[in-house]
Protein backbone atom coordinates (compact mmCIF):
# COMPACT_ATOMS: atom_id res chain seq x y z
CA UNK A 1 0.00 0.00 0.00
CA UNK A 2 1.84 3.07 -0.95
CA UNK A 3 0.36 6.81 -0.87
CA UNK A 4 -0.71 8.78 -3.39
CA UNK A 5 1.56 12.18 -2.74
CA UNK A 6 5.10 13.25 -2.88
CA UNK A 7 7.54 11.98 -0.73
CA UNK A 8 9.87 14.77 -0.43
CA UNK A 9 7.05 17.51 -0.02
CA UNK A 10 4.68 17.85 2.73
CA UNK A 11 1.66 19.78 2.26
CA UNK A 12 0.90 22.58 4.82
CA UNK A 13 -2.12 21.52 6.35
CA UNK A 14 -1.19 17.48 5.82
CA UNK A 15 0.99 16.67 8.92
CA UNK A 16 2.74 13.65 9.05
CA UNK A 17 0.23 12.46 11.47
CA UNK A 18 -2.43 12.83 9.03
CA UNK A 19 -0.18 10.94 6.13
CA UNK A 20 -0.17 7.82 8.86
CA UNK A 21 -3.58 8.12 9.28
CA UNK A 22 -4.37 7.38 5.73
CA UNK A 23 -1.83 4.93 5.49
CA UNK A 24 -3.39 3.18 9.10
CA UNK A 25 -6.84 3.44 7.10
CA UNK A 26 -6.03 2.14 3.82
CA UNK A 27 -4.03 -0.89 5.72
CA UNK A 28 -7.33 -1.36 7.22
CA UNK A 29 -9.50 -1.42 4.05
CA UNK A 30 -6.95 -3.43 2.24
CA UNK A 31 -6.81 -6.76 4.80
CA UNK A 32 -10.47 -6.06 5.03
CA UNK A 33 -10.91 -6.43 1.69
CA UNK A 34 -8.85 -9.50 1.56
CA UNK A 35 -11.31 -11.18 3.45
CA UNK A 36 -9.95 -10.76 6.66
CA UNK A 37 -12.87 -10.64 9.07
CA UNK A 38 -12.74 -8.28 12.50
CA UNK A 39 -11.74 -11.81 14.24
CA UNK A 40 -8.57 -12.05 12.52
CA UNK A 41 -7.58 -8.66 12.32
CA UNK A 42 -4.68 -7.40 14.77
CA UNK A 43 -3.49 -4.59 14.95
CA UNK A 44 0.11 -5.89 14.60
CA UNK A 45 -0.76 -6.92 11.02
CA UNK A 46 -2.50 -3.13 10.13
CA UNK A 47 0.69 -1.60 11.52
CA UNK A 48 2.96 -4.11 9.72
CA UNK A 49 0.80 -3.42 6.48
CA UNK A 50 0.71 0.78 6.92
CA UNK A 51 4.77 0.80 7.45
CA UNK A 52 3.62 2.55 11.23
CA UNK A 53 4.81 1.31 14.85
CA UNK A 54 1.94 -0.05 17.12
CA UNK A 55 2.03 3.07 19.23
CA UNK A 56 1.15 5.42 16.37
CA UNK A 57 -1.95 3.54 16.08
CA UNK A 58 -3.22 3.36 19.62
CA UNK A 59 -2.85 6.61 20.02
CA UNK A 60 -5.32 7.42 17.58
CA UNK A 61 -7.95 4.76 18.35
CA UNK A 62 -8.27 2.71 21.56
CA UNK A 63 -9.23 -0.43 19.63
CA UNK A 64 -9.66 -2.15 16.45
CA UNK A 65 -13.06 -1.85 16.58
CA UNK A 66 -12.83 1.91 16.26
CA UNK A 67 -10.28 1.90 13.44
CA UNK A 68 -12.43 -0.93 11.33
CA UNK A 69 -15.33 1.70 11.93
CA UNK A 70 -13.90 4.60 10.91
CA UNK A 71 -12.01 2.63 8.04
CA UNK A 72 -15.59 1.80 6.98
CA UNK A 73 -17.01 5.35 7.25
CA UNK A 74 -14.38 6.56 4.53
CA UNK A 75 -15.57 4.66 1.65
CA UNK A 76 -18.99 6.57 2.13
CA UNK A 77 -19.06 9.11 -0.45
CA UNK A 78 -19.14 12.62 1.05
CA UNK A 79 -23.26 14.40 1.68
CA UNK A 80 -23.57 16.14 -1.25
CA UNK A 81 -25.27 19.86 -0.76
CA UNK A 82 -28.98 19.74 -1.62
CA UNK A 83 -31.00 22.65 -3.55
CA UNK A 84 -33.39 22.93 -0.91
CA UNK A 85 -36.47 23.32 -2.99
CA UNK A 86 -37.49 20.46 -4.57
CA UNK A 87 -38.08 17.49 -2.84
CA UNK A 88 -37.71 15.61 -5.91
CA UNK A 89 -34.95 17.03 -6.56
CA UNK A 90 -33.32 16.41 -3.11
CA UNK A 91 -34.44 12.65 -3.08
CA UNK A 92 -32.59 12.29 -6.41
CA UNK A 93 -29.27 13.74 -5.23
CA UNK A 94 -29.40 11.72 -1.88
CA UNK A 95 -29.60 8.24 -4.06
CA UNK A 96 -27.04 9.13 -6.24
CA UNK A 97 -24.58 9.29 -4.26
CA UNK A 98 -26.01 6.26 -2.52
CA UNK A 99 -25.33 4.70 -5.16
CA UNK A 100 -22.18 6.13 -5.74
CA UNK A 101 -20.96 4.41 -2.33
CA UNK A 102 -22.48 1.24 -3.60
CA UNK A 103 -20.57 0.86 -7.10
CA UNK A 104 -17.34 0.75 -5.58
CA UNK A 105 -16.19 -2.96 -5.74
CA UNK A 106 -13.81 -2.12 -2.92
CA UNK A 107 -16.25 -0.99 -1.24
CA UNK A 108 -19.20 -3.39 -1.78
CA UNK A 109 -16.15 -6.31 -0.93
CA UNK A 110 -15.31 -4.50 2.01
CA UNK A 111 -18.93 -4.29 3.06
CA UNK A 112 -19.92 -7.94 2.45
CA UNK A 113 -17.20 -8.61 3.97
CA UNK A 114 -18.10 -6.33 7.73
CA UNK A 115 -21.73 -7.17 7.25
CA UNK A 116 -21.10 -11.28 8.10
CA UNK A 117 -19.81 -9.74 11.21
CA UNK A 118 -22.16 -7.07 12.30
CA UNK A 119 -23.73 -9.44 14.75
CA UNK A 120 -20.31 -9.65 16.23
CA UNK A 121 -19.49 -6.55 16.89
CA UNK A 122 -22.35 -4.21 18.29
CA UNK A 123 -19.85 -2.16 19.27
CA UNK A 124 -17.93 -1.87 15.69
CA UNK A 125 -21.07 -1.39 14.24
CA UNK A 126 -22.70 1.35 16.48
CA UNK A 127 -19.78 3.26 16.03
CA UNK A 128 -20.05 3.02 12.39
CA UNK A 129 -23.76 3.71 12.16
CA UNK A 130 -23.41 6.85 14.26
CA UNK A 131 -20.32 8.50 12.03
CA UNK A 132 -21.08 7.06 8.66
CA UNK A 133 -24.84 6.10 8.27
CA UNK A 134 -26.89 8.52 10.62
CA UNK A 135 -26.15 11.58 8.96
CA UNK A 136 -26.97 10.49 5.43
CA UNK A 137 -30.44 8.92 7.14
CA UNK A 138 -31.15 12.07 8.65
CA UNK A 139 -30.23 14.00 5.72
CA UNK A 140 -33.06 12.03 3.55
CA UNK A 141 -35.71 12.32 6.41
CA UNK A 142 -35.43 15.82 6.96
CA UNK A 143 -36.03 16.07 2.89
CA UNK A 144 -39.49 14.25 3.71
CA UNK A 145 -40.02 16.71 6.98
CA UNK A 146 -39.66 19.26 4.75
CA UNK A 147 -41.81 17.91 2.13
CA UNK A 148 -44.71 17.51 4.19
CA UNK A 149 -44.25 21.10 5.90
CA UNK A 150 -44.19 22.70 2.57
CA UNK A 151 -47.55 20.33 1.72
CA UNK A 152 -45.50 18.91 -0.76
CA UNK A 153 -46.39 15.76 0.91
CA UNK A 154 -48.78 13.92 2.52
CA UNK A 155 -49.45 15.36 6.32
CA UNK A 156 -49.71 11.40 7.45
CA UNK A 157 -46.46 10.48 5.51
CA UNK A 158 -44.45 8.25 8.12
CA UNK A 159 -41.14 9.48 7.50
CA UNK A 160 -39.23 6.54 8.79
CA UNK A 161 -41.16 4.72 5.91
CA UNK A 162 -40.41 7.24 3.55
CA UNK A 163 -36.40 6.67 4.19
CA UNK A 164 -37.22 2.94 4.42
CA UNK A 165 -38.81 2.71 0.50
CA UNK A 166 -36.07 5.02 -0.85
CA UNK A 167 -33.22 3.33 1.09
CA UNK A 168 -34.11 -0.07 0.16
CA UNK A 169 -34.45 0.27 -2.72
CA UNK A 170 -31.57 1.39 -3.58
CA UNK A 171 -30.05 -0.78 -1.78
CA UNK A 172 -32.10 -3.23 -3.58
CA UNK A 173 -30.53 -2.47 -7.12
CA UNK A 174 -26.88 -2.19 -5.67
CA UNK A 175 -27.01 -4.85 -3.76
CA UNK A 176 -28.41 -7.97 -6.34
CA UNK A 177 -27.13 -5.97 -9.59
CA UNK A 178 -23.44 -5.97 -10.83
CA UNK A 179 -22.63 -2.35 -10.51
CA UNK A 180 -21.93 -1.72 -14.38
CA UNK A 181 -25.62 -3.03 -14.84
CA UNK A 182 -27.33 -0.26 -12.87
CA UNK A 183 -29.33 2.40 -15.40
CA UNK A 184 -27.91 6.25 -15.18
CA UNK A 185 -31.35 7.53 -14.43
CA UNK A 186 -31.67 4.51 -11.38
CA UNK A 187 -32.47 7.08 -8.66
CA UNK A 188 -34.82 9.17 -10.93
CA UNK A 189 -36.58 6.34 -11.62
CA UNK A 190 -36.86 4.94 -8.40
CA UNK A 191 -38.11 8.94 -7.24
CA UNK A 192 -40.73 8.61 -9.76
CA UNK A 193 -42.04 5.60 -8.56
CA UNK A 194 -42.09 6.46 -5.45
CA UNK A 195 -43.15 9.93 -4.99
CA UNK A 196 -46.31 9.66 -6.66
CA UNK A 197 -47.72 8.15 -3.25
CA UNK A 198 -46.30 10.21 -1.13
CA UNK A 199 -47.74 13.53 -2.55
CA UNK A 200 -50.50 15.38 -0.71
CA UNK B 1 -27.33 -31.98 16.46
CA UNK B 2 -29.86 -34.47 16.91
CA UNK B 3 -33.31 -35.11 14.68
CA UNK B 4 -36.60 -34.37 16.06
CA UNK B 5 -38.18 -37.35 15.10
CA UNK B 6 -38.70 -41.14 17.35
CA UNK B 7 -35.49 -43.17 16.24
CA UNK B 8 -37.42 -46.12 16.13
CA UNK B 9 -40.47 -45.91 14.12
CA UNK B 10 -39.83 -44.24 10.53
CA UNK B 11 -42.75 -43.11 9.14
CA UNK B 12 -43.54 -44.34 5.96
CA UNK B 13 -42.96 -41.69 3.09
CA UNK B 14 -39.99 -40.80 5.28
CA UNK B 15 -37.79 -42.97 4.05
CA UNK B 16 -33.89 -43.49 5.88
CA UNK B 17 -31.81 -41.24 2.45
CA UNK B 18 -34.55 -38.57 3.92
CA UNK B 19 -33.38 -38.70 7.08
CA UNK B 20 -29.94 -38.44 6.10
CA UNK B 21 -30.53 -35.65 3.69
CA UNK B 22 -32.14 -33.45 6.33
CA UNK B 23 -29.50 -34.22 9.12
CA UNK B 24 -26.85 -33.08 6.29
CA UNK B 25 -29.09 -30.23 5.66
CA UNK B 26 -29.00 -29.34 9.51
CA UNK B 27 -24.96 -29.93 10.16
CA UNK B 28 -24.61 -27.62 6.80
CA UNK B 29 -26.20 -25.26 8.67
CA UNK B 30 -25.10 -25.47 11.94
CA UNK B 31 -21.60 -25.35 10.93
CA UNK B 32 -22.17 -22.32 9.36
CA UNK B 33 -24.40 -20.48 11.72
CA UNK B 34 -21.32 -21.31 13.91
CA UNK B 35 -19.78 -18.66 11.74
CA UNK B 36 -18.00 -20.98 9.62
CA UNK B 37 -17.35 -19.63 6.02
CA UNK B 38 -17.30 -21.58 2.73
CA UNK B 39 -13.94 -21.63 2.26
CA UNK B 40 -13.60 -23.30 5.71
CA UNK B 41 -16.39 -25.66 5.01
CA UNK B 42 -15.66 -29.24 4.33
CA UNK B 43 -17.68 -32.14 3.35
CA UNK B 44 -15.54 -34.41 5.54
CA UNK B 45 -16.61 -32.03 8.72
CA UNK B 46 -20.40 -32.21 7.51
CA UNK B 47 -20.58 -35.65 7.10
CA UNK B 48 -19.16 -36.01 10.88
CA UNK B 49 -21.38 -32.83 12.34
CA UNK B 50 -24.53 -35.01 10.45
CA UNK B 51 -23.23 -38.76 11.56
CA UNK B 52 -23.26 -39.96 7.98
CA UNK B 53 -20.18 -41.16 5.43
CA UNK B 54 -19.05 -38.76 2.88
CA UNK B 55 -20.23 -41.11 0.21
CA UNK B 56 -23.98 -40.21 1.76
CA UNK B 57 -23.38 -36.80 0.49
CA UNK B 58 -21.77 -37.30 -2.89
CA UNK B 59 -24.87 -39.37 -3.88
CA UNK B 60 -26.71 -36.56 -3.31
CA UNK B 61 -24.83 -33.41 -4.05
CA UNK B 62 -21.57 -33.39 -6.42
CA UNK B 63 -19.97 -30.77 -4.20
CA UNK B 64 -20.11 -28.39 -1.57
CA UNK B 65 -21.36 -25.32 -3.11
CA UNK B 66 -24.73 -27.49 -4.65
CA UNK B 67 -24.90 -28.35 -1.10
CA UNK B 68 -24.58 -25.19 0.83
CA UNK B 69 -26.96 -23.77 -2.04
CA UNK B 70 -29.45 -25.95 -0.98
CA UNK B 71 -29.18 -26.06 2.45
CA UNK B 72 -29.89 -22.20 2.54
CA UNK B 73 -33.20 -22.96 0.75
CA UNK B 74 -34.35 -24.66 3.18
CA UNK B 75 -34.04 -22.02 5.57
CA UNK B 76 -36.77 -19.83 3.40
CA UNK B 77 -40.52 -19.62 4.61
CA UNK B 78 -42.53 -21.48 1.88
CA UNK B 79 -44.48 -19.68 -0.63
CA UNK B 80 -47.91 -18.68 0.93
CA UNK B 81 -50.99 -19.43 -1.17
CA UNK B 82 -52.39 -16.13 -2.62
CA UNK B 83 -56.29 -14.93 -2.98
CA UNK B 84 -55.88 -13.74 -6.37
CA UNK B 85 -58.35 -11.12 -6.39
CA UNK B 86 -57.17 -7.79 -4.28
CA UNK B 87 -53.22 -6.94 -5.66
CA UNK B 88 -53.12 -5.36 -1.73
CA UNK B 89 -54.07 -8.38 -0.18
CA UNK B 90 -51.70 -10.54 -1.80
CA UNK B 91 -48.59 -8.09 -1.51
CA UNK B 92 -49.39 -8.00 1.80
CA UNK B 93 -49.16 -11.88 2.06
CA UNK B 94 -45.91 -11.74 0.46
CA UNK B 95 -44.18 -9.46 2.33
CA UNK B 96 -45.09 -11.43 5.27
CA UNK B 97 -43.87 -14.50 3.77
CA UNK B 98 -40.32 -12.36 3.38
CA UNK B 99 -40.63 -11.24 7.37
CA UNK B 100 -41.18 -14.48 8.44
CA UNK B 101 -38.53 -16.05 6.78
CA UNK B 102 -35.48 -13.06 8.06
CA UNK B 103 -36.64 -12.47 11.47
CA UNK B 104 -35.48 -16.08 12.78
CA UNK B 105 -32.46 -15.82 14.48
CA UNK B 106 -30.55 -17.99 12.81
CA UNK B 107 -31.56 -17.47 9.49
CA UNK B 108 -30.17 -13.99 10.04
CA UNK B 109 -26.99 -15.48 11.32
CA UNK B 110 -26.71 -17.82 8.63
CA UNK B 111 -27.49 -15.39 5.53
CA UNK B 112 -24.67 -12.83 6.92
CA UNK B 113 -22.38 -15.54 6.87
CA UNK B 114 -22.98 -16.76 3.23
CA UNK B 115 -23.86 -13.11 2.13
CA UNK B 116 -19.85 -11.94 3.30
CA UNK B 117 -19.14 -14.92 0.65
CA UNK B 118 -21.32 -14.11 -2.19
CA UNK B 119 -18.58 -12.99 -4.41
CA UNK B 120 -16.49 -15.95 -4.14
CA UNK B 121 -18.81 -18.58 -4.52
CA UNK B 122 -20.87 -17.47 -8.03
CA UNK B 123 -22.34 -21.09 -8.47
CA UNK B 124 -23.27 -21.50 -5.40
CA UNK B 125 -25.07 -17.85 -5.17
CA UNK B 126 -26.62 -18.57 -9.11
CA UNK B 127 -28.02 -22.27 -7.81
CA UNK B 128 -29.33 -20.53 -4.13
CA UNK B 129 -30.99 -17.48 -6.36
CA UNK B 130 -32.61 -20.16 -9.13
CA UNK B 131 -33.81 -22.53 -6.25
CA UNK B 132 -35.07 -20.36 -2.98
CA UNK B 133 -35.16 -16.59 -4.93
CA UNK B 134 -36.10 -16.26 -8.00
CA UNK B 135 -39.79 -18.29 -7.27
CA UNK B 136 -40.72 -15.63 -4.74
CA UNK B 137 -39.48 -12.65 -7.14
CA UNK B 138 -41.91 -14.20 -9.64
CA UNK B 139 -44.44 -14.65 -7.55
CA UNK B 140 -44.60 -10.77 -6.59
CA UNK B 141 -44.00 -10.04 -10.30
CA UNK B 142 -47.22 -11.75 -11.51
CA UNK B 143 -49.35 -10.03 -8.64
CA UNK B 144 -47.94 -6.88 -10.17
CA UNK B 145 -48.37 -7.59 -13.90
CA UNK B 146 -52.23 -9.06 -12.94
CA UNK B 147 -52.53 -5.49 -11.46
CA UNK B 148 -51.55 -3.88 -14.62
CA UNK B 149 -54.24 -6.47 -16.43
CA UNK B 150 -56.94 -6.03 -14.92
CA UNK B 151 -56.30 -1.98 -14.62
CA UNK B 152 -55.75 -1.77 -10.63
CA UNK B 153 -52.31 -0.31 -11.14
CA UNK B 154 -50.88 1.87 -13.51
CA UNK B 155 -50.28 0.78 -17.14
CA UNK B 156 -46.80 2.18 -17.46
CA UNK B 157 -45.89 0.95 -14.32
CA UNK B 158 -42.30 -0.39 -14.04
CA UNK B 159 -42.90 -4.38 -12.58
CA UNK B 160 -39.50 -4.69 -12.11
CA UNK B 161 -39.06 -1.60 -10.27
CA UNK B 162 -42.33 -2.15 -8.19
CA UNK B 163 -40.38 -5.78 -7.13
CA UNK B 164 -37.71 -3.62 -5.98
CA UNK B 165 -39.82 -1.10 -3.89
CA UNK B 166 -41.49 -3.78 -2.05
CA UNK B 167 -38.58 -6.44 -1.40
CA UNK B 168 -36.30 -3.51 -0.63
CA UNK B 169 -37.97 -1.69 1.74
CA UNK B 170 -38.94 -5.14 3.50
CA UNK B 171 -35.42 -6.32 3.40
CA UNK B 172 -34.46 -2.56 5.12
CA UNK B 173 -36.33 -3.17 8.12
CA UNK B 174 -35.67 -6.48 8.58
CA UNK B 175 -31.88 -6.13 7.67
CA UNK B 176 -31.49 -2.86 10.38
CA UNK B 177 -33.96 -3.59 12.60
CA UNK B 178 -33.82 -6.24 15.49
CA UNK B 179 -36.68 -8.93 14.99
CA UNK B 180 -39.02 -8.21 17.99
CA UNK B 181 -39.27 -4.79 17.07
CA UNK B 182 -40.74 -5.26 13.58
CA UNK B 183 -44.59 -3.76 13.68
CA UNK B 184 -46.60 -6.60 13.34
CA UNK B 185 -48.77 -4.47 10.45
CA UNK B 186 -45.52 -3.54 8.93
CA UNK B 187 -46.41 -5.43 5.00
CA UNK B 188 -49.98 -3.46 5.32
CA UNK B 189 -47.86 -0.26 6.27
CA UNK B 190 -45.55 -0.54 3.65
CA UNK B 191 -47.92 -1.78 0.88
CA UNK B 192 -50.30 1.34 1.95
CA UNK B 193 -46.81 4.18 1.45
CA UNK B 194 -46.06 2.15 -1.65
CA UNK B 195 -49.60 1.36 -3.63
CA UNK B 196 -51.09 4.72 -3.83
CA UNK B 197 -48.09 5.51 -6.23
CA UNK B 198 -48.49 2.09 -8.24
CA UNK B 199 -52.43 2.82 -8.84
CA UNK B 200 -53.78 3.54 -11.87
Amino acid sequence: MTIQEPVTARPAGRPRSEKAERAIIEATLDLVGDGMGVAELSIEAIASRAGVGKTTIYRRWSNKEELVADALATLKAPLPPLGGESVRDDLITLLRAMREDKGRSRTRCVMNVMMSDADRYPALMERFQKVAIEPRKEAMREVLRRGIRTGELRADLEVEMGLAILSGTMIWYTKWAPPGDLPADLPERIVDHVLPGFAA
